[in-house]
């Protein structure tokens, strides 16, 4: 094909793409353009549509030309019209839906069910065939391709990039992912900066900036840059051809590299090239709303103006003018030249797409769900901590599961489909076991000698860590969204960073789960550690547990917290996350050296239920009979606190009936007809009794646990304590004592409760003696020193004193 | 002075944060090291430290010498030790606290203090002079430093960022900034890339990056970058003169841009550069961890490695070996020549910084509430809507707060201390009255003709937009941190993205209040406007009101959450709101014309209460006897749909006794003892009643309102409706019903809860009716718009009906 088949395809599509925004009827135009042709209320955003076609119909010639498997990820999802009308014309909407047959029934159906109530969102969203993004919220289409990218050699990913969305700082840190991709084992990414100049109000300030300027900017950054403008000169009387040029010297260099770095010379290794692989990157400058009227009825500017950014031609029912503009608009394709009498696009159109999988719509990445295979999980037997009794041992949970996830990196050495991303926190987190098992991903030359010492980088490496939560999290996305798997790994308090893309991706697996021909995805996973209470050390900002109602405030088809308290729960919890598919688990686990609690098979029994009595750690308690008090855990450093608190009262008030339950599952605290995993009521009540208070210790906010417990009867007797935002850089157990969760103010609490409650024995004496003790250790605390233990807090906690439950050590 | 002055200088800030970080006694080694000289834990980042001292240095010098107000923002706020050295040295902190005076007695308690409990924390925060960005959550440095830059033409910014933080994408795109920063009006931005090569476990993308693909980079985005690589070659062996030339380079190029833009020629144009000003960056390579010890006791290298990044040399306390080395390391610095016997800096290391307020710990802008002035807010009386009756008018929200905004901006322009940061969408926001008055900043040549067109341009605008909502918050949080105001306008479900700046905020306005000297700032004002309930166009990905739930989390000292259900209440909110010190106010109102219900003095005793009892659109309701229900709303369109349920229960059920409450700060619902704006017991009773059902209309996730209940007696009386995550492209009325929040939706629940509460009326029935009501107008939407105002949904809802409580209106 040649660039005036290009052309009269996109004249196809741009068509169709207006008649989506404005027509409701008579979209082939077989009559004078009426008012009641025009839909009620016109959506849509042309300004970037042509430019989506133009890349498209571009990716169309290369792909049937070279037979390159291609996706594209369209950055600006809000012009959907053009990745509909490109997807109708290569027949892939009709693969999936029958009404969308390429004849006039089907584009009736197509232009009319575009931004209507029932039919499709005004933005790409997973209803779309081929699309692994919606583009809503924009900056991480970049990020997202590069995910799609690793690890699938054969794939091309082409990124549609708004210059709008680059202005966001997620896809400024973005441009710097190639130095994390391996061109022998990874796929390539080939990102289209497309420069129409405006966003909504504005130019832009990539389209503000020169060609010089931006050759620049990104030779800096590692690319090799090729600027197609359509906005002037020779390439803006070829457009097609100047595209294709481009596209088919980028499909080279892209062999280039790859043959590169893939090519092992006989005995030797790999080619490598000393200033790291430059890829190309096209910079395409066309017209803002390209191809719509110069000038609206009144003689305002639309075209290649941020007028032309939404619905550019206005009024249309009201106002004669601005409907014979807009006929003029349309017949202006000459649609007539486009479609058969049946509405059939013309055989010259139809032969531009390439064909079965390898139209863009079709390609299987885009579903990734298809692909994805269930990993090969390591059993977890020889990893699990042996626990003889409840605290008889000690150990790390990250640390353990660090070993067992090395294994699980090896086990998939030969499938590269799990990856851990992480913001250069993998050693601090602890899980630095699994370098053992693979390198972190680098592939640019170091500079010697200002950065020229690394350990366990690798070109090929799984482990991807750069101090971006953006890149780590877009990433991740593309690569599940791809059919893989993976796991994200973060300091608790600074995953909020990526609350805003959670939403969205959260989104997605909601509305993922409604379209019938999207396979199940891998779960998004993430672990949380260096959990705040133990960031005594780096202080107040690096404490916050928010996460945990930004994911509960998801759909609960989609969202899940869980918070195993030992290494061994940890590991049950992490082999079902990984197990499961289209949810967003949230992990939270320790990384310090503490006490174990449970058995591998209890944790198993522990998991599956999402919580339940830990009768050994409790005092004077009968199934079936409420308690005194019961004092409920649900995280590491509250289990140990709640554990402490009830060997506290055991000593000083042993009338006193303790029920002692640990929560693994937040969403067991939920009822089950507000969430799937709400625990049932005969169970409820046998954790939680039926009247008594229950003194709950959360990890995080105590709001978090007043909303799951929403809709349970009589939530009111339930007193949660956790992080109230009192922090700073002190012990672990000053911090706890400042947000009023140590052991001394959970007895406190459990005494005082007990007593409202009708126990008749001496709370306020109590009370008041845990009070004076805390003091006392806070005191020890600000005195400086004088007991190094005592003084790191935690080690006081969790060895000096007996450990609680374990039955030799209870005095 | 000369290079070995600063040289000099160094050494004793360099040894003085060396013993922050180990020692606890015997800190000006008088005598040999023991192990109980050191701290019980070691905790501190070396690897940073030197780096921020060298720039420290350097700034001294320039700063002594030609007398430029300089504020220092440091990013890497974990290498705190070297501000504290270096603010110790300068007499700052002194100047704040008696016991830290330039004396032995004065240096042990600055080496004690850090990092211990009660102390300073680990990490710089408000407690440290001088700061005003902590650098715990990395990335926002850069646009912080441009907000502080803003309007501020005497002040030169130097922002330190460090590489590991450079690989955020809030930093990568904070570069852009210059690009809206006015030579003329605003101060200067010189940032320092310190690129020491390593975050903690690898070498960093920047560090890893050429000197040619650096400075390509910054070209490109429109620096001037100056390369000082002290890691190697002749800058190596005088680094401090190195630097020296480099900044006063720096200084005057900054001098000379300055003077372009602000000598204006007899009877021309200020001078202007085509090319947009060039401002210099700084990319200063220095060895990681600069001065420990090249190896450890075991031969593992240290300096010029990730192993400097926090404590290098570890277990001194146990090994003989590692106490050596650090007491050679501490002695490396020959402490005996930098401070007297009485542990005073000798006087050649006095003589470095400057004196008085030029101090960069002194600079008034680092304790920006001491510049702040209230700002002249217009009489609202003018802009305000003239309300005959309840319903009787329409005006849009938005458009009327912005005509008063406009005037705010006008008397603020002499001033030049307010000013509105929004993510492009101001006009799209129905804020553009403001452009009237001022606007859009942007000082870079625009590209003809790709991006040749504009509206509305200015250099010196003060409206700030761009699509990055991390440089929108940046940007706000520097400039009100030095003492100025600000708004930011935003799509609500957009501003999820900066969720962790926030956090980060909130933790310094918290910690901030606890600081005696201290003064006050002007709040962080968020609008959130384009609501997800007028999102039905855009589609379930703009549908997201969870910012609530976040800044919920907050301390109750900081978070404040505004829902005005008309435009005078928005007025009132927003008079309210900007007269503010030390919060972090979110208010939600709508952008479209809609009934309008309070006239100002309403709104103003309504704002006043929190809310209130709207007896004319309740019915047969009787002060101090609980109705059979209560219909509570809270945000603009719950007001309308509450108010057209108490209408519909007005004509289908007239003997149900309903009583309308509108609720327009949210933390009114808590308790008084939970937050200090939750409504007194008697308020709470006269708006809710004692034991009758409460059907809460909210704007947002209905946890958010169990949230603030929470700690009231009896919650479970209210039930609350709200967005349940549903939503894609579809009309308004069909979102509402589609959450369960349509007007019909209200008035069955309403009379089924009646019901329950002993109501005799046919609720069975009339909840039937109600929905089946709902149905009929979900298929006409789906029907495809035979009506359009029906398909439209919202026009339907707030006209076709007889207003409700419109006294003329009601049937």
């Amino acid at each position: 094909m040649d660039a005036t088949d290009l052309a009269r395809y996109r004249r196809a599509a741009d068509y169709l793409a207006v008649a989506m925004i404005y027509l409701r009827d008579n979209v082939l135009l077989r009559e004078p353009l009426r008012p009641e042709h025009v839909k009620p209320r016109l959506l849509g955003h042309w300004g970037t549509c042509p430019g989506i076609t133009f890349v498209h119909a571009g990716l169309n010639r290369l792909v049937a030309r070279t037979g390159q498997r291609t996706l594209l990820v369209t950055g600006p999802g809000h012009g959907a019209p053009a990745n509909h009308a490109n997807l109708w014309l290569e027949g892939t909407h009709e693969e999936f839906d029958p009404a969308l047959t390429r004849d006039a029934a089907g584009m009736a159906e197509l232009v009319r069910r575009f931004s209507w109530p029932g039919g499709f969102p005004s933005h790409l969203s997973p209803q779309v065939p081929g699309v692994l993004h919606e583009g809503g919220e924009l900056g991480y289409a970049l990020a997202t391709a590069f995910g799609a990218a690793f690890d699938d050699p054969g794939l091309l990913v082409t990124c549609i990039v708004g210059d709008g969305e680059a202005e966001t700082g997620p896809t400024a840190g973005a441009w710097h992912s190639p130095k994390f991709l391996d061109p022998a084992t990874s796929g390539a990414v080939l990102p289209v900066l497309h420069l129409n100049g405006y966003k909504i109000a504005s130019p832009t300030v990539y389209g503000a900036m020169s060609d010089a300027e931006l050759t620049a900017y990104f030779e800096g950054v590692g690319w090799e840059p090729t600027i197609v403008d359509v906005t002037t000169g020779p390439d803006a009387d070829e457009p097609d051809a100047a595209l294709a040029r481009a596209l088919d010297a980028a499909h080279e260099r892209i062999g280039s590299i790859q043959r590169a770095y893939r090519v092992v010379p006989v005995g030797g290794e790999p080619r490598e090239e000393e200033s790291g692989p430059r890829w190309p990157v096209l910079l395409v400058r066309s017209p803002k709303g390209w191809g719509a009227p110069a000038h609206d009825v009144d003689g305002n500017p639309l075209e290649s103006t941020f007028h032309a950014h939404q619905v550019p031609v206005e009024g249309v029912a009201d106002d004669p003018r601005a409907l014979r503009l807009l006929e003029d608009w349309l017949r202006s394709y000459r649609p007539e030249e486009l479609f058969t009498a049946d509405g059939e696009p013309v055989p010259e159109v139809l032969a531009v797409p390439p064909r079965g999988d390898l139209r863009l719509g079709m390609v299987p990445q885009a579903n990734g769900g298809t692909l994805r295979r269930p990993l090969p999980l390591p059993e977890l037997r020889p990893y699990a901590v042996d626990v003889p009794a409840p605290g008889a041992v000690e150990a790390g949970p990250t640390p353990v599961l660090g070993r067992w996830l090395a294994d699980l990196l090896r086990a998939t050495e030969e499938r590269r489909d799990f990856r851990i991303v992480c913001p250069d926190e993998l050693a601090s987190n602890k899980l630095d076991a699994v370098l053992e098992a693979t390198g972190r991903a680098f592939t640019w030359p170091l500079q010697q000698p200002a950065a020229g010492y690394s350990e366990g980088l690798s070109r090929s490496g799984r482990v991807l860590e750069t101090l971006s939560e953006h890149n780590c999290q877009g990433w991740l996305q593309g690569y599940l969204l791809t059919g893989r798997h993976g796991l994200f790994p973060c300091y608790e308090a600074f995953v909020s960073i990526v609350d805003g893309m959670v939403n969205q991706y959260a989104k997605f697996l909601k509305t993922a789960g409604e379209v019938p021909w999207r396979a199940p995805l891998a779960s998004l996973n993430y672990l949380l550690t260096s959990e705040g209470w133990r960031q005594e050390h780096n202080g107040y900002s690096h404490q916050g547990p928010g996460f945990i109602n930004q994911v509960l405030q998801k759909k609960s088809s989609v969202a899940r917290v869980h918070l195993p308290p030992d290494a061994n729960t940890l590991l049950v919890t992490m082999e079902h996350v990984l197990d499961s598919t289209d949810r967003i688990n949230v992990v939270v686990a320790g990384k310090q050296s503490s006490a174990q609690w449970l058995t591998l098979e209890q944790a198993r029994d522990h998991v599956a239920a999402g919580g339940g009595v830990w009768e050994w750690a409790g005092n004077g308690d009968e199934p079936g009979r409420d308690p005194d008090v019961v004092l409920a855990c649900a995280g590491g450093i509250p289990t140990v606190e709640t554990l402490a608190a009830a060997w506290l009262l055991r000593r000083e008030a042993p009338d006193l009936r303790v029920r002692v339950v640990n929560v693994v599952d937040l969403l067991a605290f939920s009822p089950p007809e507000r969430h799937p995993h709400g625990a049932g009521a005969a169970e409820f009540t046998a954790w939680f009794g039926t009247a008594c208070p229950v003194v709950v210790d959360f990890h995080g906010y105590p709001s978090a646990v007043h909303e799951v417990l929403h809709g349970r009867p009589d939530p009111t007797r339930f007193h949660v304590k956790g992080y109230v935002e009192e922090g700073t850089t002190t012990t672990p157990y000053d911090l706890l004592a400042s947000n009023g969760v140590s052991r001394h103010d959970l007895a406190a609490e459990a005494v005082r409760r007990a007593a409202e409650n009708g126990w008749p024995g001496p709370a306020e004496r109590l009370a008041g003696r845990f009070a004076d003790e805390r003091e006392r250790i806070r005191a020890g605390v600000r005195r400086a020193g004088e007991d190094p233990e005592e003084i790191t807090g935690w080690r006081w906690s969790a060895g000096r004193e007996p450990v609680p439950g374990a039955t030799a050590a209870v005095p």
